[in-house]
Protein backbone atom coordinates (compact mmCIF):
# COMPACT_ATOMS: atom_id res chain seq x y z
CA UNK A 1 0.00 0.00 0.00
CA UNK A 2 0.90 3.16 -0.76
CA UNK A 3 0.50 6.48 1.44
CA UNK A 4 1.10 9.54 -0.81
CA UNK A 5 2.72 11.56 2.18
CA UNK A 6 3.65 15.21 3.32
CA UNK A 7 6.93 14.50 6.48
CA UNK A 8 5.49 17.39 8.48
CA UNK A 9 2.00 16.93 8.31
CA UNK A 10 -0.12 16.07 11.46
CA UNK A 11 -2.48 14.49 9.41
CA UNK A 12 -0.43 11.94 7.70
CA UNK A 13 1.42 11.41 10.43
CA UNK A 14 -1.77 10.16 12.18
CA UNK A 15 -1.90 7.56 9.90
CA UNK A 16 1.84 7.05 9.83
CA UNK A 17 1.60 6.67 13.57
CA UNK A 18 -1.20 3.98 13.42
CA UNK A 19 0.34 1.76 10.73
CA UNK A 20 3.67 1.70 12.88
CA UNK A 21 1.58 0.59 15.97
CA UNK A 22 -0.57 -1.79 14.02
CA UNK A 23 2.21 -3.17 12.47
CA UNK A 24 1.08 -2.22 8.80
CA UNK A 25 3.50 -1.43 6.41
CA UNK A 26 3.42 1.19 4.12
CA UNK A 27 5.06 2.45 1.23
CA UNK A 28 5.91 6.25 2.00
CA UNK A 29 5.44 8.38 -1.37
CA UNK A 30 6.21 12.23 -0.56
CA UNK A 31 4.41 14.52 -2.33
CA UNK A 32 6.06 17.75 -3.33
CA UNK A 33 3.54 20.53 -1.85
CA UNK A 34 6.15 23.46 -3.20
CA UNK A 35 5.54 22.30 -6.51
CA UNK A 36 1.93 22.18 -6.93
CA UNK A 37 2.33 18.27 -6.66
CA UNK A 38 -1.26 17.96 -4.87
CA UNK A 39 -3.02 19.90 -6.95
CA UNK A 40 -1.78 18.10 -10.17
CA UNK A 41 -2.60 15.21 -11.68
CA UNK A 42 -1.94 12.16 -11.46
CA UNK A 43 -2.57 13.31 -7.78
CA UNK A 44 -5.54 15.54 -7.81
CA UNK A 45 -7.07 12.54 -10.03
CA UNK A 46 -6.66 10.52 -6.53
CA UNK A 47 -7.86 13.36 -4.43
CA UNK A 48 -9.76 16.50 -5.94
CA UNK A 49 -9.93 17.89 -2.65
CA UNK A 50 -5.79 18.50 -3.40
CA UNK A 51 -4.69 17.34 0.40
CA UNK A 52 -2.36 14.78 1.35
CA UNK A 53 -2.51 12.05 2.95
CA UNK A 54 -3.97 9.87 0.66
CA UNK A 55 -4.07 6.02 0.81
CA UNK A 56 -3.66 3.86 -2.72
CA UNK A 57 -3.94 -0.17 -1.67
CA UNK A 58 -4.31 -1.74 -5.56
CA UNK A 59 -7.17 -0.19 -7.71
CA UNK A 60 -8.55 1.69 -4.60
CA UNK A 61 -7.65 5.13 -2.92
CA UNK A 62 -8.66 7.05 0.31
CA UNK A 63 -8.58 10.20 0.96
CA UNK A 64 -9.01 12.24 4.29
CA UNK A 65 -6.89 10.91 7.16
CA UNK A 66 -9.54 9.61 9.28
CA UNK A 67 -11.32 7.69 6.50
CA UNK A 68 -7.76 6.00 5.68
CA UNK A 69 -7.66 4.70 10.19
CA UNK A 70 -11.01 3.27 9.27
CA UNK A 71 -9.98 1.51 6.44
CA UNK A 72 -6.66 0.43 7.41
CA UNK A 73 -7.78 -0.82 11.04
CA UNK A 74 -11.44 -2.40 9.59
CA UNK A 75 -9.16 -4.07 6.85
CA UNK A 76 -5.79 -4.96 8.64
CA UNK A 77 -5.64 -3.34 12.00
CA UNK A 78 -8.29 -5.91 13.96
CA UNK A 79 -11.41 -5.27 16.07
CA UNK A 80 -8.82 -3.59 18.99
CA UNK A 81 -8.51 -0.32 17.06
CA UNK A 82 -11.96 -0.21 15.25
CA UNK A 83 -14.77 -2.68 16.49
CA UNK A 84 -17.56 -4.02 14.66
CA UNK A 85 -20.09 -3.09 16.66
CA UNK A 86 -22.09 0.76 16.65
CA UNK A 87 -21.32 1.91 19.69
CA UNK A 88 -17.78 1.49 19.99
CA UNK A 89 -17.44 3.15 16.27
CA UNK A 90 -19.83 5.78 17.41
CA UNK A 91 -17.49 6.42 20.43
CA UNK A 92 -14.54 6.78 17.86
CA UNK A 93 -16.27 8.83 15.51
CA UNK A 94 -17.28 11.01 17.98
CA UNK A 95 -13.54 11.94 18.54
CA UNK A 96 -12.77 11.31 14.48
CA UNK A 97 -14.93 14.23 14.23
CA UNK A 98 -13.36 16.55 17.24
CA UNK A 99 -10.19 15.95 15.06
CA UNK A 100 -11.66 16.88 11.78
CA UNK A 101 -13.39 20.04 13.20
CA UNK A 102 -12.34 21.55 16.45
CA UNK A 103 -8.54 19.85 16.93
CA UNK A 104 -8.20 21.18 12.83
CA UNK A 105 -9.55 24.56 13.51
CA UNK A 106 -7.28 25.17 16.78
CA UNK A 107 -4.18 23.32 17.61
CA UNK A 108 -3.47 22.20 13.98
CA UNK A 109 -4.04 25.92 12.53
CA UNK A 110 -1.97 27.53 15.20
CA UNK A 111 0.99 25.78 13.78
CA UNK A 112 -0.12 26.39 10.51
CA UNK A 113 0.27 30.18 11.02
CA UNK A 114 3.34 29.93 13.52
CA UNK A 115 5.19 27.07 11.58
CA UNK A 116 4.53 27.73 8.03
CA UNK A 117 3.31 31.23 7.78
CA UNK A 118 -0.39 30.74 7.11
CA UNK A 119 -2.66 33.81 6.64
CA UNK A 120 -4.81 31.99 9.62
CA UNK A 121 -6.24 34.43 12.70
CA UNK A 122 -3.60 33.38 15.17
CA UNK A 123 -5.71 35.03 18.33
CA UNK A 124 -9.09 32.83 17.02
CA UNK A 125 -7.10 29.51 17.01
CA UNK A 126 -4.91 29.85 20.41
CA UNK A 127 -8.54 30.84 22.40
CA UNK A 128 -10.13 28.01 20.32
CA UNK A 129 -6.92 25.07 21.57
CA UNK A 130 -7.11 26.56 24.89
CA UNK A 131 -10.62 25.22 25.04
CA UNK A 132 -9.97 22.21 23.09
CA UNK A 133 -7.40 20.87 25.61
CA UNK A 134 -9.65 22.12 28.46
CA UNK A 135 -12.10 19.44 27.52
CA UNK A 136 -9.59 17.13 26.20
CA UNK A 137 -8.52 17.26 29.89
CA UNK A 138 -11.73 16.85 31.24
CA UNK A 139 -11.92 13.39 29.59
CA UNK A 140 -8.86 11.82 30.55
CA UNK A 141 -8.92 12.97 33.78
CA UNK A 142 -11.57 10.16 33.98
CA UNK A 143 -10.71 7.91 31.05
CA UNK A 144 -7.05 6.73 30.09
CA UNK A 145 -7.78 6.47 26.59
CA UNK A 146 -10.30 8.40 24.42
CA UNK A 147 -12.98 5.29 23.54
CA UNK A 148 -13.00 2.35 24.72
CA UNK A 149 -11.12 2.12 27.42
CA UNK A 150 -7.92 1.20 25.43
CA UNK A 151 -5.89 2.62 22.69
CA UNK A 152 -7.84 2.75 19.31
CA UNK A 153 -7.52 4.99 16.31
CA UNK A 154 -9.41 7.67 18.41
CA UNK A 155 -6.07 8.70 19.83
CA UNK A 156 -4.31 8.22 16.40
CA UNK A 157 -6.81 10.88 14.90
CA UNK A 158 -6.39 13.05 18.07
CA UNK A 159 -2.82 12.71 19.49
CA UNK A 160 -0.47 14.29 16.30
CA UNK A 161 -1.98 17.86 16.53
CA UNK A 162 -1.87 17.96 20.49
CA UNK A 163 2.10 16.59 20.70
CA UNK A 164 2.53 18.87 18.51
CA UNK A 165 0.94 22.07 19.98
CA UNK A 166 4.14 23.80 21.04
CA UNK A 167 5.34 24.42 17.64
CA UNK A 168 1.61 26.52 17.19
CA UNK A 169 2.82 28.21 20.70
CA UNK A 170 0.45 26.67 22.62
CA UNK A 171 1.79 25.86 25.83
CA UNK A 172 0.44 22.00 26.91
CA UNK A 173 1.89 22.52 30.86
CA UNK A 174 -1.82 23.57 32.29
CA UNK A 175 -3.23 19.99 30.79
CA UNK A 176 -1.37 17.61 33.40
CA UNK A 177 -4.04 15.06 32.47
CA UNK A 178 -3.37 15.77 28.77
CA UNK A 179 0.29 15.02 29.36
CA UNK A 180 -0.12 11.55 30.84
CA UNK A 181 -1.98 10.33 28.13
CA UNK A 182 0.54 12.11 25.72
CA UNK A 183 3.42 9.36 27.85
CA UNK A 184 0.80 6.65 27.63
CA UNK A 185 0.16 7.15 23.65
CA UNK A 186 4.02 6.99 23.55
CA UNK A 187 4.95 4.00 25.89
CA UNK A 188 2.56 1.56 23.19
CA UNK A 189 4.62 -0.76 21.50
CA UNK A 190 5.72 0.31 18.23
CA UNK A 191 5.37 3.73 19.04
CA UNK A 192 6.45 6.40 15.99
CA UNK A 193 8.12 9.46 17.60
CA UNK A 194 6.29 12.71 15.86
CA UNK A 195 8.30 14.38 13.06
CA UNK B 1 -34.88 7.22 21.82
CA UNK B 2 -34.68 10.83 22.49
CA UNK B 3 -32.69 13.24 20.54
CA UNK B 4 -32.00 16.31 22.74
CA UNK B 5 -32.49 18.98 19.55
CA UNK B 6 -32.38 22.41 18.07
CA UNK B 7 -35.28 22.73 15.28
CA UNK B 8 -32.62 25.39 13.96
CA UNK B 9 -29.45 23.53 13.72
CA UNK B 10 -28.08 21.76 10.72
CA UNK B 11 -26.40 19.54 12.87
CA UNK B 12 -29.53 18.16 14.71
CA UNK B 13 -31.75 18.40 11.40
CA UNK B 14 -28.84 15.93 9.72
CA UNK B 15 -30.34 13.12 12.53
CA UNK B 16 -33.74 13.73 12.18
CA UNK B 17 -33.83 13.67 8.67
CA UNK B 18 -31.72 10.50 8.00
CA UNK B 19 -34.28 8.95 11.13
CA UNK B 20 -37.20 10.30 8.88
CA UNK B 21 -35.51 8.34 5.71
CA UNK B 22 -34.77 4.82 7.86
CA UNK B 23 -37.84 5.17 9.28
CA UNK B 24 -36.19 5.00 13.09
CA UNK B 25 -38.46 6.57 15.93
CA UNK B 26 -36.77 9.74 17.82
CA UNK B 27 -38.58 11.14 21.28
CA UNK B 28 -37.39 15.17 20.43
CA UNK B 29 -35.96 17.30 23.33
CA UNK B 30 -35.50 20.76 22.38
CA UNK B 31 -32.94 22.18 24.73
CA UNK B 32 -33.45 25.50 25.52
CA UNK B 33 -30.00 27.47 23.96
CA UNK B 34 -31.16 30.94 25.03
CA UNK B 35 -30.83 30.15 28.49
CA UNK B 36 -27.79 28.30 28.63
CA UNK B 37 -29.71 25.02 29.02
CA UNK B 38 -26.44 23.35 26.93
CA UNK B 39 -23.75 24.67 29.06
CA UNK B 40 -25.41 22.90 32.40
CA UNK B 41 -26.25 19.50 34.15
CA UNK B 42 -27.95 17.34 33.31
CA UNK B 43 -27.40 17.69 29.87
CA UNK B 44 -23.41 18.96 29.98
CA UNK B 45 -23.17 15.74 31.57
CA UNK B 46 -24.50 14.20 28.83
CA UNK B 47 -22.11 16.12 26.35
CA UNK B 48 -19.34 18.64 27.89
CA UNK B 49 -18.58 19.86 24.77
CA UNK B 50 -22.01 21.28 25.64
CA UNK B 51 -23.36 21.00 21.84
CA UNK B 52 -26.31 19.51 20.36
CA UNK B 53 -27.46 17.17 18.91
CA UNK B 54 -26.95 14.49 21.54
CA UNK B 55 -28.56 10.95 21.24
CA UNK B 56 -29.76 8.92 24.00
CA UNK B 57 -30.21 5.63 23.80
CA UNK B 58 -31.04 4.04 27.21
CA UNK B 59 -27.89 4.23 29.20
CA UNK B 60 -25.61 5.58 26.24
CA UNK B 61 -25.61 8.94 25.09
CA UNK B 62 -23.69 9.66 22.15
CA UNK B 63 -22.46 13.26 20.72
CA UNK B 64 -21.41 14.56 17.67
CA UNK B 65 -24.17 14.63 14.96
CA UNK B 66 -21.55 12.14 12.60
CA UNK B 67 -21.34 9.77 15.47
CA UNK B 68 -24.86 9.70 15.66
CA UNK B 69 -25.36 8.61 12.21
CA UNK B 70 -23.03 5.96 12.45
CA UNK B 71 -24.78 4.94 15.85
CA UNK B 72 -28.11 4.98 14.12
CA UNK B 73 -27.27 3.37 10.88
CA UNK B 74 -25.28 0.66 12.52
CA UNK B 75 -27.66 -0.43 15.35
CA UNK B 76 -31.01 0.41 13.32
CA UNK B 77 -30.52 1.70 9.95
CA UNK B 78 -29.21 -1.26 8.40
CA UNK B 79 -26.08 -1.78 5.81
CA UNK B 80 -27.73 -0.01 3.19
CA UNK B 81 -27.23 3.14 5.27
CA UNK B 82 -23.98 2.34 6.55
CA UNK B 83 -21.94 -0.80 5.67
CA UNK B 84 -19.80 -3.29 7.64
CA UNK B 85 -16.84 -3.30 5.17
CA UNK B 86 -14.12 -1.38 5.83
CA UNK B 87 -13.97 0.18 2.20
CA UNK B 88 -17.49 1.56 2.02
CA UNK B 89 -17.35 2.29 5.73
CA UNK B 90 -13.77 4.66 4.56
CA UNK B 91 -15.69 5.64 1.88
CA UNK B 92 -18.47 7.42 3.71
CA UNK B 93 -16.45 8.59 6.78
CA UNK B 94 -14.36 11.18 4.00
CA UNK B 95 -17.67 12.85 4.00
CA UNK B 96 -18.11 12.82 7.56
CA UNK B 97 -14.75 14.58 7.52
CA UNK B 98 -16.16 16.94 5.11
CA UNK B 99 -18.90 17.80 6.38
CA UNK B 100 -17.45 18.43 10.83
CA UNK B 101 -14.56 20.15 8.95
CA UNK B 102 -15.61 21.96 5.25
CA UNK B 103 -18.61 22.28 5.33
CA UNK B 104 -18.61 23.17 9.05
CA UNK B 105 -16.68 25.92 8.42
CA UNK B 106 -17.63 27.14 4.89
CA UNK B 107 -21.83 27.33 4.70
CA UNK B 108 -22.55 26.59 8.27
CA UNK B 109 -20.42 29.49 9.29
CA UNK B 110 -21.89 31.78 6.48
CA UNK B 111 -25.16 30.89 8.15
CA UNK B 112 -24.09 30.89 11.63
CA UNK B 113 -22.97 34.76 10.74
CA UNK B 114 -25.93 36.20 8.42
CA UNK B 115 -29.17 34.23 10.22
CA UNK B 116 -27.96 34.43 14.06
CA UNK B 117 -25.26 37.08 14.42
CA UNK B 118 -22.22 34.88 14.96
CA UNK B 119 -18.83 36.96 14.91
CA UNK B 120 -17.08 34.87 12.85
CA UNK B 121 -15.33 35.97 9.36
CA UNK B 122 -18.15 36.15 6.66
CA UNK B 123 -15.77 36.26 4.00
CA UNK B 124 -13.54 33.70 4.49
CA UNK B 125 -16.51 31.74 5.14
CA UNK B 126 -18.38 32.56 1.67
CA UNK B 127 -15.09 32.05 -0.10
CA UNK B 128 -14.64 28.72 1.45
CA UNK B 129 -18.31 28.26 0.55
CA UNK B 130 -17.77 28.49 -2.95
CA UNK B 131 -14.56 25.82 -3.19
CA UNK B 132 -16.78 23.37 -1.04
CA UNK B 133 -19.59 23.99 -3.61
CA UNK B 134 -17.14 23.61 -6.58
CA UNK B 135 -15.49 20.54 -4.81
CA UNK B 136 -19.17 19.16 -4.34
CA UNK B 137 -19.99 20.08 -7.77
CA UNK B 138 -17.10 18.28 -9.47
CA UNK B 139 -17.78 14.99 -7.32
CA UNK B 140 -21.47 14.90 -8.43
CA UNK B 141 -20.74 15.42 -11.60
CA UNK B 142 -19.74 12.22 -12.24
CA UNK B 143 -22.09 10.54 -8.94
CA UNK B 144 -25.59 10.48 -8.13
CA UNK B 145 -24.81 10.25 -4.43
CA UNK B 146 -21.63 11.19 -2.49
CA UNK B 147 -20.34 7.58 -1.52
CA UNK B 148 -21.09 3.54 -3.05
CA UNK B 149 -23.81 4.73 -5.62
CA UNK B 150 -26.84 5.04 -2.90
CA UNK B 151 -27.89 7.38 -0.81
CA UNK B 152 -26.17 6.56 2.71
CA UNK B 153 -25.21 8.57 5.94
CA UNK B 154 -22.68 10.74 3.54
CA UNK B 155 -25.70 12.53 2.02
CA UNK B 156 -27.25 13.06 5.32
CA UNK B 157 -24.34 14.31 7.05
CA UNK B 158 -23.71 16.77 3.88
CA UNK B 159 -27.31 17.46 2.96
CA UNK B 160 -28.12 19.81 5.37
CA UNK B 161 -25.84 23.06 5.32
CA UNK B 162 -25.77 22.81 1.41
CA UNK B 163 -29.57 22.76 1.62
CA UNK B 164 -29.38 26.13 4.21
CA UNK B 165 -26.63 27.55 2.13
CA UNK B 166 -29.08 30.49 1.09
CA UNK B 167 -29.92 31.52 4.12
CA UNK B 168 -26.25 31.89 5.15
CA UNK B 169 -26.33 34.23 1.49
CA UNK B 170 -24.84 32.04 -0.80
CA UNK B 171 -26.12 31.12 -4.35
CA UNK B 172 -26.64 27.78 -5.28
CA UNK B 173 -27.47 28.50 -8.49
CA UNK B 174 -24.17 27.77 -10.21
CA UNK B 175 -23.65 24.45 -9.04
CA UNK B 176 -25.82 22.50 -11.20
CA UNK B 177 -24.56 19.22 -9.99
CA UNK B 178 -25.15 19.96 -6.47
CA UNK B 179 -28.65 21.18 -7.24
CA UNK B 180 -30.04 17.70 -9.34
CA UNK B 181 -27.84 16.21 -6.12
CA UNK B 182 -30.43 18.13 -3.41
CA UNK B 183 -33.34 17.25 -5.60
CA UNK B 184 -32.75 13.45 -5.20
CA UNK B 185 -32.21 13.22 -1.89
CA UNK B 186 -35.88 15.19 -1.36
CA UNK B 187 -37.57 12.81 -3.75
CA UNK B 188 -36.19 9.89 -1.18
CA UNK B 189 -39.02 8.29 0.30
CA UNK B 190 -39.50 9.52 3.88
CA UNK B 191 -37.82 12.86 3.35
CA UNK B 192 -38.30 15.39 6.00
CA UNK B 193 -38.01 18.92 5.00
CA UNK B 194 -35.45 21.26 5.84
CA UNK B 195 -36.38 23.76 9.18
Amino acid sequence: MKLYDLEASGNCYKVRLFAALANIELELVPLDLASGAHKKPPFSDLNPLGQVPVLEDGKYAVRDSQAILVYLAGAYGGLAWWPAHPLGQAEIVQWLSFAANEVQHSLCAARLVQKFGYALDKEAALAKSAEVLSQLDKHLERNDWLAMGRPTIADCAVYPYVALAPEGGVDLTPYRHVASWLKRVEALPGYLPKP
